[in-house]
C-alpha cells in the first residue's frame, strides 16, 4: 500500500538486492483509475506504481494497490494488499491460479459444496467416514453464510480429477441431502433468485427485526430487478398497519408473533401483487420486546398453494448476527418450498 | 476448533509437555450453549472444552469454542477460534486487555478517530507533519465503513496518556474538519441515530440501487426503533410509483435521476410522516440502465428546512460495493445537514 507504514515492497527488494523503480504502465493506470473517480492521485501513491525486475504486477481491480508476484531462484514471493476484500480477491482469481499451474504433476480440480441448517462440527460428523480421503481430499470451512465443504482431486488430466471429485460429491450429497443448496459461488439468494427466475415468477417481502437485510441480500444478486418487485422495511407497528397488516392480529397475537408473520406475507403478496411474499418480525435486541426474548424469529412464505413458516435458528449473539441468521433461515425456507421439500398448509 | 485439521491446542500441548483434560466447568458451559440453541452436542465438541495446566480459557459468547490463554516461563501463547467475527472479538476482549497488562512501564491510552469522505492515503498525506510522532503514536486503517485514525499514548499514568492523545486529537481535527465523524465504535448510522434520539426527529427511506442496504445499515445500531419509522425498497418503477413517486418525474427524467431521488425523499417522508426522508436511486450493474453507466448515484434528504442531494462516490467495482458506497455517502449527507455543515436549499 502506499502508507508510511508499509514496507513489505522495500523489504522484498532489500532481500532480493533489487532496486525498485515506478513501472511508466502501471503508473498510468494508476492515475487513470484515480481519475475516473475523479480523484487527483496523492503523489505518494506511485509507491502502488513500482517493480523490482523479478516481479510482476497482480492485478487489483477493486482497489489502488497492485499485488507483487515475485520469482528468483525456483523461490515465490507475493505481496497483497491489506484491505481484506483487495486481499481475498486478488487470491482467488490471481495467486491461486499461478499456484496451481506451478504444481507439478499433475491437474487439479476442486468444488465446493455449500450447506446450510447444520454447524461445521455437525457437517463433519456426518461426514465422518469420507474426511479422511486423500484423493479427493474432503474439507469444510465455516463461513458466514453457509459452511462449504470442499472438494479436490489431482489427476494427471482435468477429466479424471473432475470424475474424482463428481464420485464424492454424490457421495456427500447423498449424506448431506438438501441440506446442500448449491456450489462454488452459490449464494442462498442467487439459488432463490434463479429458481425465480426459471419460473417466471415474482417475490415481495415485508420484514421488521431484519430491518431492510433480507430485501438487500435479495438485491446482491445481478437481474434480481427481473424478480424482486420489493420490500416493505415496516420497523414500527404503525408501518406494519398501513402495508395492510390488520391491526387485531397485530393486537391479539403482539408484533411479534407466528400470526403477524402470516399477515406480513400475505399483505406485502397481496400488495405488490408478487407469486411469494415472505413476513418476517422478531426480537433483534438488545433487551425483551412484548416480553419476547432475544433471538425470537417468526418467517412465514405465502404462495400460490400455501403458507410455510419457520421459527428461525433460536438464540444468538448480537443485532447483526441476529439479522443475519434470520435472513438465511427466511431465504432458505423459501429455498426449499420452491423446491418442494417443504410442503404448504392448503 | 472441534474440526480434526485444526491442531493447534495439540501442538501447544505438545510443546509444552502437558496434558489435554476436558475441563468439567467448561464442558458443562458448552453443552448449555447448545441446548440453548435447541441443538444436541456433537461429541466431537467435546474437544473445545479442553485445558492444560497453564492454560485459560477465553470468554467466546458468539460461538462454541472458547480460546486459550497460556503463560509459562514468562511466555505467552494464544489461541483464538479460526472464525473471524469470533477471533475479532476475542482479540478485542480478551487478548489485548491481558497483553496491554502485561505491558510494563506504563499505561496506554488509545482513540480512533473515524474518517469519512477520503481514502486512506489521502488521510495519511494530510495529517503528513503528525504521522512520524512517537508518544503519542499516530496509524491509519482503511475500514470498509471508514479511514480509522488510531492515536496512542503510554504515560506513567492514564490520566497523562489521555491527555497526549487528546492534544494530539485536537491537531488531527483540525485537519481533517468535519470528515471526522466519530470516534472508537461509532458508526455513521450510530452518529445519525444519536442525533435524531437526542432532537426527537424521525427518519423514512425510499431506496432502489441500495435495496435495503440503507434500511438495514441504519438498524443496526440499538434503539433505532425509536427514530426509523421504516423503509421502502422500491425495486420497480411500478413499486416507486405506488408508493407516491410521480410517474411524469419517472417517465420524463428516468428512474435514475436526480428529480426521481428528490420525488422519493418527499414521498416516503409525506407518506410515513417524518420528519426526515432519503430518497436514492442508482445503477448497481453490471448493466447500463437508461443508458446511465454503472455507479451513477443520486441521493436526496428532504427536511423541515428543505432538500439537500449528492452524486455518490461516482465508479466503483461490484453490486455489493456500489451499494455499500451509496449507502455511506446517503447516510453521511444526512450527517452533514444534521450537524448543519451541508445547508439545505428552501
Amino acid at each position: 500500500g502506499p502508507t508510511e507504514d508499509d514496507l513489505a515492497r522495500e523489504s522484498i527488494s532489500e532481500l532480493l538486492g533489487e532496486e525498485m523503480r515506478v513501472d511508466p504502465q502501471l503508473e498510468q493506470e494508476l492515475r487513470e483509475k484515480f481519475a475516473h473517480m475523479s480523484m487527483t492521485m496523492p503523489e505518494r501513491n506511485v509507491k502502488q506504481a513500482t517493480l523490482i525486475p523479478s516481479a510482476q504486477a497482480l492485478l487489483n481491480p477493486v482497489g489502488t494497490a497492485p499485488g507483487w508476484w515475485v520469482e528468483k531462484d525456483n523461490r515465490i514471493i507475493v505481496a497483497m494488499p491489506g484491505v481484506p476484500r483487495e486481499m481475498y480477491r486478488m487470491w482467488e482469481n490471481e495467486v491461486q491460479p499461478r499456484l496451481t499451474d506451478r504444481v507439478g504433476g499433475g491437474v487439479l480440480f476442486t468444488r465446493i459444496l455449500r450447506v446450510t441448517g447444520m454447524g461445521e462440527s455437525t457437517v463433519e460428523e456426518q461426514l465422518d467416514g469420507l474426511i479422511h480421503s486423500t484423493n479427493p481430499t474432503l474439507a469444510t470451512y465455516a463461513k458466514t453464510d453457509a459452511v462449504d465443504v470442499r472438494i479436490s482431486a489431482k489427476m494427471t488430466t482435468e477429466e479424471e480429477a473432475e470424475k474424482q471429485v463428481v464420485d464424492m460429491e454424490v457421495k456427500v450429497r447423498d449424506i448431506l441431502g438438501s441440506h446442500v443448496f448449491g456450489i462454488d459461488s452459490d449464494t442462498l439468494s442467487s439459488v432463490v433468485g434463479d429458481l425465480l427466475q426459471a419460473r417466471n415468477q415474482t417475490l415481495g417481502v415485508m420484514e421488521s427485526i431484519t430491518g431492510g437485510l433480507l430485501s438487500s441480500a435479495l438485491t446482491d444478486v445481478k437481474g434480481s430487478s427481473s424478480h424482486f418487485i420489493g420490500g416493505l422495511v415496516t420497523y414500527s407497528t404503525d408501518m406494519k398497519e398501513w402495508m395492510g397488516v390488520p391491526k387485531e392480529t397485530v393486537d391479539r397475537y403482539g408484533a411479534v408473533s407466528e400470526q403477524t408473520a402470516r399477515a406480513m406475507a400475505h399483505a406485502v403478496r397481496e400488495r405488490l401483487g408478487t407469486t411469494f411474499g415472505i413476513g418476517i418480525t422478531g426480537v433483534a435486541g438488545p433487551g425483551l420486546q412484548e416480553g419476547k426474548p432475544v433471538g425470537t424469529v417468526h418467517i412465514a412464505v405465502e404462495g400460490p398453494e400455501g403458507v410455510v413458516t419457520s421459527k428461525g435458528p433460536g438464540w444468538r449473539g448480537n443485532r447483526q448476527d441476529n439479522k443475519r441468521y434470520a435472513v438465511l433461515t427466511a431465504l432458505n425456507l423459501l429455498r426449499q418450498l420452491l423446491e418442494g421439500t417443504v410442503i404448504p398448509e392448503g
